[in-house]
């Protein structure tokens, strides 16, 4: 489902040790382990290196993407009973888990401008030689976008450019209401579901989503086949179910959708939406873009397409209509394991999805092929005597795509479970060229960074953590630059570590990390190639070999990297945790928040004043008159102190963990099973401990006070949730209260650190 | 010529006196002017002010745009011809003053693709019923680029964006030679005559420049006749003389091109350039544009063509021929002059050109028929029995589209007269509808705000300084804006003056200014409109009554600014000058050269660090690999005491002065016409002393030492350029020369104000 985010900059740290930093060859010092431990778990992963091969990739994928294999479709659930095949033949211990989940399918679709010249949408992505599979309709779905409305409006057209909170309020100042009226807006500037919950929420009766050229198509690439760039037929799929809210079967939040679950009706399911929306490509959205009468659109509202684009209203209506099977249908997880032979009630868990809008090659399958070749290596290791010291779990989940219903039922059905036994969670997605990225939860960035450092670039055969550095760099510092990339590539720069991004959603380590409190990684490689052939038929085999990975080398780059974690996972003599980066981004979070009100209460001030100047009227431009934004009530002085508080308790915390932490993995002749045992527990629930019981205001199933997608950006994290969204919000009376629950969170993660600690003093 | 320069954010101040800066209606102090002489003058004014007629200024433009007018025209030459028995039936002292100027036209031009797919431009802009003059082709020559060479080159094409410097840095970047090819760019970015000779200095045989539609076209507005941008097969005519080394006459720089003058041989000419240059339609491009191969454009360099734009070379040949007819023209200037009655040896100087690319209604005619009507409503004060107490001179220039000609060679043959007698110089071009813009000398600044405080504006009523002035501050204050324009906002927010934007080139003020030292000022009105029709065949009367200013009452707005300024400049009882503004202005050019400095410093050390750290390297796109930029050496730290001191030492004395002045207008008993006159020597040569003999390095025609225009940015200007260019060039050992010259400029200045305060003080 990711819209490459591991392609928008560089998502990943370099470290404070050079000699980690910049090469694979020298003896690693290994986060977690002993040091004669640190030399035979080296071993073992060149073992693991050395069973992973390319061409299983390239052969898997192949078939994989061979025939749609979306939720229902024959080929969905063909691949689930090939890789449990799979997986059982190489040794592990798998089973097919199936949920029942609400899926609309289209049954009636139709798309139509009326008016003086009429034109019928063809809705339809046409077959290009160069793709062979896109000449195969066997099982292809119209283009949708599920969890929209079933309905049949007819109504003047609004262009709302992406359809975001900021376009709403550029149309309030030039006077246009959207009420009545048929939205139309096009893909980029924020999650798709925004789009048609944000038109309903300003009264519009539909919504339609276009991908413009300019934004992944011949604006930003040469079009598809002969580059990565949307063709003019093509359309981006998608998922519109209100994700923010919560993930998962619309009808079951909360509960796993088990046959028997109690279920809500989908009038009463929150995370569906109440108006129909249609994505389309370019050229279906021109002759709509063309009947827009009204100002011009503002330049920021401009696409590629070669023509003047006006903001509307139309005198011509559209006339949209959807209408759905709304029918129960199963998906099917398929789920692994290798028992630990010395703590197997710590879990180790690994996924990616399996199923795609059509072929999915890139995505999901680039990402689920690396990693079944890691189980493939796994296996081999264990047949060869090799058992994981921790438990270990694999996972290819399905459904994800229409809101990553596969993993959210399957954290929600084994949510006990997991509280007891889960020690992190470690995702991947569609794979490509390019730049090592990772987000993740702090704690593991050590982690990380150290693998990453041990795994080489296909292409330049230095480290994919050096190449990513670098990246980060260049694409950071720059003239002037003064952002937060700047800040990251001036840290790095200083020979800071970087930390890993924090995850918004968009992908399967949602349900894990946001609801379930536990440890998560997101691993994949990019670059930042337009995603042009994204959700549509043409993401397949054909294009995936030409354009993404043609010697698979990233894939198993891929592989190298996800194993090489979970095998350190798996085997530390204590988990590979490290607390100072924790600390230093809860600090940093702090911080931010804090200027971030003193910049609006300063920016409030001023617009106020212009505002009360009149200037807006008397400096409006005859030719294009734009009112003044609506006046805001002073920003008040908030009480930051709580949360500075604990930040700081916590940096305290942190460093004395890591000391004492260092020290006992250097005399790990104390490190007896039990105490490993107990220590390890108390890392495993330190995640947990920034969960809160009630979760975020207005959407409690995120429970995660730390980090969360943003409820107005979707796919886009946002840190300190409660309180930043808040903020943004102008919601200052909430402020004191999630200030306080959040500041309880870290003073819970403290306390957790601070009981792991007095256990390693102790020894 | 200018593109619009004043509808490039406002460039007008508001006054500290809100009395003055919000309202026409009340009694205004007039600056230069004793209490009582202050209610005659308005009084004049009013009168001024009623006989001015818009049906005048519509029937001029619809007769002066109604057949080419460029230089050799037969309609330019009537043009002059007309406005003389004009000027002499409305009572002024006129003639045409000829001189004789290289100006070559085209003979032979042809540019065509070879290769598989071959194309021929057109060349040619099509007839548009909307716009009757359009249909008329007599005398309408080939469209062209004055003063590039001729030649007949064939060669590969690499695309260079705006072919700025910039550009070719992220050419050398991608390992992309224009060597022995020819350059593709597109307006816009910077002066049009700086295309080709870089493009040339970089070993390109031949340039061509064409429209994007993004720039000027459908992407910017609906596309003529529909809107004002520029259609498909429209184009941009016009000079690309080095007019940045010197303007006017190439054959004879420094001297007027009278009939006898010494002049250089063409060979010698410094400002014709050596490859041809061809502009060129956004629809003859495209098959051009289509050709390239090699990488993708950068993502700024990509235009609004419903196309994949990529860099180049191509693989197919450009053929490009150009030759012309290298003959001498005549041009025509209109002086006329309305003797002063008591001190007619200061002269004050008006001038708009009326020589046009085509039909040239808005530029240059709207603004030279406003300036027309007020000398009309000049000629009937005068019969009725008024007279300026300082002499006027109003001026229609021609040629000046080619390179400033006729205002060039007029002020380089009357140097030493005008040294002797010029007070200021007011200039106009092209005029809209829109907001009062103006920039010039900052001893001016309070004049032009209090007349701009008196004017109404058409649309709003209110005063055209408080439209301006509310147009600055709602397009300077943004969320977290932080640059120039929002400086300027929050100043006037604070109630604060705002500078008159600092004048580079691309009008007639630019002889009178940087070579001649006089004090000058550009005026005029406009919006945001794209120029779609700016020196092509649409230019027209038709376009101008639809988009321009239909009315013709910003037309009149301009006269009535125009006119009091000019009247007060004549009338007052001292030169209302005032040295405050210039005082502050140079204080914060030496600020922004400094802080400039720290920038670069700080800014060179980062990226040698990053290229050092080979992250360049590491960090490229396999895909889009570009290098790093080359090592800078590290900025060294400049002595910047001389010129803070004589800042310094300038705002003491402009202090003083206008404390002094203020003082002696409310003692003007004292003021007899001796005093007046000694005083007003003082002022006048005040701008003068900002002169160098030896001018600007490698520019010496240029003599200003505060301001020109850039030499790598053309109508853009530079403060203290010779400080400033060489830190951007990195050329340190000028600096030491360049703060030398610009701070003894500054000196020599204060000692003129002193004189002045002196004199003042001794009444």
């Amino acid at each position: 489902m990711p819209k490459s985010p591991l392609s928008l900059g560089l998502l990943i740290s370099a470290l404070a040790v050079p000699s980690l930093g910049f090469s694979g060859n020298e003896a690693a010092v290994m986060h977690g382990f002993t040091a004669s431990h640190a030399v035979t778990q080296s071993e073992l992963e060149a073992r693991f290196d050395a069973n992973l091969n390319a061409n299983d990739l390239r052969g898997w994928l192949q078939q994989m993407s061979s025939a749609p294999n979306q939720i229902g479709s024959p080929h969905d659930k063909a691949n689930a009973e090939f890789m449990l095949s799979q997986f059982k033949a190489w040794g592990w211990d798998a089973s097919i888990e199936t949920f029942y989940v609400l899926y609309p399918t289209p049954k009636r679709q139709m798309l139509e401008l009326q008016g003086p010249k009429p034109y019928r949408a063809s809705l339809s992505e046409p077959t290009v030689a160069a793709d062979r599979t896109s000449a195969n309709r066997k099982d292809v779905l119209p283009p949708y976008n599920v969890y929209g409305a079933d309905g049949d409006v007819t109504a003047p057209i609004v262009y709302a450019n992406y359809g975001m909170p900021d376009d709403y309020k550029d149309l309030a100042r030039r006077g246009i209401s959207v009420k009545g009226r048929i939205v139309l807006t096009r893909y980029g500037g924020g999650w798709r579901g925004l789009k048609p919950k944000l038109a309903y929420e300003h009264g519009a009766i539909g919504c339609l989503i276009y991908s413009d050229p300019r934004d992944d198509g011949y604006g930003a690439a040469d079009s598809y086949p002969q580059g990565p760039g949307r063709p003019a037929q093509g359309l981006q799929r998608g998922s519109v179910a209100d994700m923010p809210i919560y993930s998962g079967d619309p009808l079951t939040p909360n509960v796993g959708a088990t046959k028997d679950a109690p279920r809500l009706s989908i009038a009463e399911a929150k995370s569906i939406l109440k108006i129909p929306v249609m994505p389309i490509s370019y050229q279906d959205a021109r002759p709509f873009l063309e009947s827009l009468g009204g100002p011009v659109a503002p330049s920021r509202w401009r696409g590629g397409l070669a023509m003047t684009y006006h903001v509307g209203p139309s005198t011509a209506k559209a006339h949209l209509v959807i209408q759905s099977e709304w029918s129960q249908k199963p998906i099917y997880d398929v789920i692994a394991k290798m028992k630990g032979s010395e703590l197997p009630d710590e879990w180790v868990i690994r996924g990616n999805h399996h199923d795609g809008w059509v072929y999915g090659a890139e995505d999901p399958l680039s990402g689920n092929v690396a990693m079944m070749s890691e189980m493939k290596a796994l296996g081999a290791l264990a047949a060869q005597g090799w058992k994981p010291k921790r438990t270990l779990i694999y996972a290819s989940w399905d459904g994800e795509e229409a809101g990553l219903l596969g993993s959210t039922e399957w954290v929600e059905t084994h949510a006990q479970e997991l509280a007891q036994h889960a020690v992190a969670y470690v995702n991947s997605d569609g794979n490509s060229h390019g730049f090592f990225g990772a987000g993740g939860s702090p704690s593991l960035q050590r982690l990380v960074d150290e693998v990453a450092a041990g795994v080489k670039d296909p292409i330049s055969h230095t480290s994919v953590l050096s190449r990513a550095r670098a990246h980060t760099i260049v694409t950071g510092v720059g003239e002037g630059r003064n952002d937060e990339h700047a800040r990251e590539a001036r840290d790095l720069l200083n020979g800071g570590e970087l930390a890993l991004e924090p995850l918004g959603s968009g992908s399967d380590f949602t349900p894990f990390l946001q609801h379930a409190g536990i440890a998560s990684l997101n691993l994949g490689f990019g670059n930042s190639d337009p995603s042009g052939v994204y959700h549509s038929i043409y993401d397949s085999f054909d294009h995936y070999v030409k354009f993404n990975d043609p010697t698979f080398g990233y894939g198993v780059a891929l592989a190298e990297v996800a194993g090489h974690i979970m095998m350190r996972l798996a085997d530390a003599d204590l988990l590979p945790l490290r607390m100072a980066p924790v600390a230093s981004n809860i600090s940093h979070y702090a911080e931010e928040v804090e200027s971030l009100t003193e910049r609006l209460r300063a920016q409030t001030l001023e617009m106020n004043r212009v505002i009360d100047d009149k200037a807006f009227e008397l400096g409006a431009d005859s030719a294009d008159p734009v009112g003044a934004p609506p006046r805001e009530a002073p920003v008040p002085h908030l009480n930051f102190a709580p949360l500075k508080n604990s930040a700081a308790a916590l940096s305290a915390a942190a460093a004395a963990f890591d000391e004492a932490y260092a020290a006992a993995i250097n005399h790990s002749n104390k490190l007896d099973l039990t105490t490993r045992k107990a220590i390890d527990d108390d890392l495993r629930r330190a995640e947990q401990s920034f969960l809160s019981s009630t979760g975020l205001p207005g959407r409690g199933w995120y429970r995660h006070m730390i980090v969360a997608p943003g409820l107005y950006t979707g796919y886009g994290a946002k840190t300190i949730p409660g309180v930043r969204e808040a903020i943004e919000e102008r919601h200052w009376a909430d402020t004191t209260d999630t200030i306080a629950s959040t500041s309880a969170a870290i003073e819970s993660y403290k306390a957790v650190v601070e009981a792991a600690t007095a256990k390693l003093k102790a020894l």
